[in-house]
Order: C-alpha cells, then sequence, then structure tokens
C-alpha cells in the first residue's frame, strides 16, 4: 500500500516565475531548487504540511515536461506516493494489472528512487511511487 | 498561508468502478461516499497519509465534473488546501492578485467551507481552499 502522498508535481514554463506565483499563492517560498538529468528538469520544492508541491520546468525541449506542456498547457503533472519498498509496491501493482513505465526503479529529485504508472492504467493520472534513500 | 495539502480531487466517470480501480491502486478501500448537490457530484474519498484522494463523478450531465470529463478525460481535476480562515484567505490572494471563483465561501463535500481560485491566475492548476466547520 501506499505511505502518504509525498508530493504533487506541476509543470511550469518558468521556474523563476513560477517560484514568485506559488510563493504568493501558498503563501511560503520555495525551500530548495534541484535539476534532474535523467528526467531534463530543473524543479523546485514548497512544503504544504505532510505533502511538498514540486514545480517542473524542462531543460531540454526533448524533456517529458516540454512535451506536457506543449500539449496540454501548464499544471499538474503528476501526483506521487510514498511507499516503504519501492520494489514491492512494483510487482505489487503489475499484478494488479496497472501498467508501469519503468522496469527498475531510477534516481529521481529530492534523494529518492521512484517509478510510474501509465496514466492510461489508472484513470487518467500520471502516478509516481517514490522510496526515500537512506544513507548508510 | 496554507496549512496543508488536504485532498486532491480527481475525476471519474464511474464511481463504482473507480472505487475499484484506486482501492487496487493505493492499497486501501474508500471510507466514506457523499453528494453534494450543491456542485451536482457523488464523491468518494481514500486516506493516504494526511492527505485524502476524493474521486468525483457527476451526478448531473450539467455538472463541473461532466465538463471537465467531456473537454480533458478522467483525471486530476483540483488540489484543496486547508486554511484556518477561508475569507481571511479568499482576501489575501484577491489583493495578490488571483481571481477567485466565488465571492463567498460555500458548503462543500466532507463538512467543510470551501472556495476556489481561477487556473488561468494559478499556473493552470484548480486551487480549492477548504476550512472544516467545527459543530458548535
Amino acid at each position: 500500500m501506499f505511505l502518504n502522498l509525498e508530493h504533487l508535481g506541476i509543470a511550469v514554463k518558468n521556474l523563476d516565475e513560477a517560484n514568485a506565483l506559488y510563493a504568493r499563492l501558498l503563501g511560503v517560498e520555495h525551500y530548495k531548487i534541484e535539476e534532474v538529468a535523467s528526467e531534463k528538469v530543473k524543479t523546485s520544492f514548497f512544503k504544504t504540511g505532510e505533502a511538498k508541491i514540486e514545480l517542473l520546468e524542462a531543460s531540454d525541449p526533448e524533456s517529458p515536461i516540454a512535451k506536457f506542456i506543449e500539449k496540454k498547457g501548464e499544471g499538474i503533472h503528476h501526483v506521487a506516493f510514498e511507499v516503504a519498498d519501492i520494489r514491492a509496491e512494483m510487482q505489487r501493482l503489475s499484478s494488479e494489472g496497472f501498467q508501469m513505465l519503468n522496469t527498475e526503479p531510477k534516481l529521481g529529485a529530492d534523494n529518492k528512487l521512484v517509478c510510474f504508472v501509465h496514466p492510461k492504467s489508472a484513470g487518467g493520472v500520471l502516478v509516481e511511487l517514490c522510496q526515500s534513500i537512506i544513507p548508510e
């Protein structure tokens, strides 16, 4: 099972402008910026209680975020849930008939292992699973 | 400021089918179903840590959810944040240049006063503010 809603990912065109907009909206400033080379995105994070808001700007025209914005415009891109054992959850979801977008977890933002469920198998929602990497 | 991400609203075509799908996905069953006549929706709720998942099925062809699905298909519809004083937050957001979809809070699902921010002024995201009604 999923432990909690870890963050909501929002696709934005310009991270600097969006950081200012979301600071006015949420009433708090972003607390970090991180580039995720593997996903071709630059991200920023806001804390809103237990869950975070993650803004995502494409750092390359081939980024999934650039393609998303081209097709649908700015807005909510994915929802991420924390899990205790990402490989076990990937196996559980596959056996339940969900289509996984990766066969192995990969390194995501915020020091986490992540994987994605295809929105076609999850009611039109791009679902991310994430597991915090605990330093040894 | 917003206190926490209270729930994520997801538009679905058929609530019974979606309840089964999301129970398989999240690994928990929905814990309640509620009809909100004012919004022409039937909703169900799942607990995922501090935040909830709210599924929304249109109970009338004129429901905002029916129109959303017609235009964009099933998927994430809005994100809701808990606030301590909804009227004060509405005033704060208006003064920050956000366009509110209602001038007065209205009664929403889950025993809350709610209002919405227009997605055009909030980076393409339909944002709900909600304040729990404490029985006297």
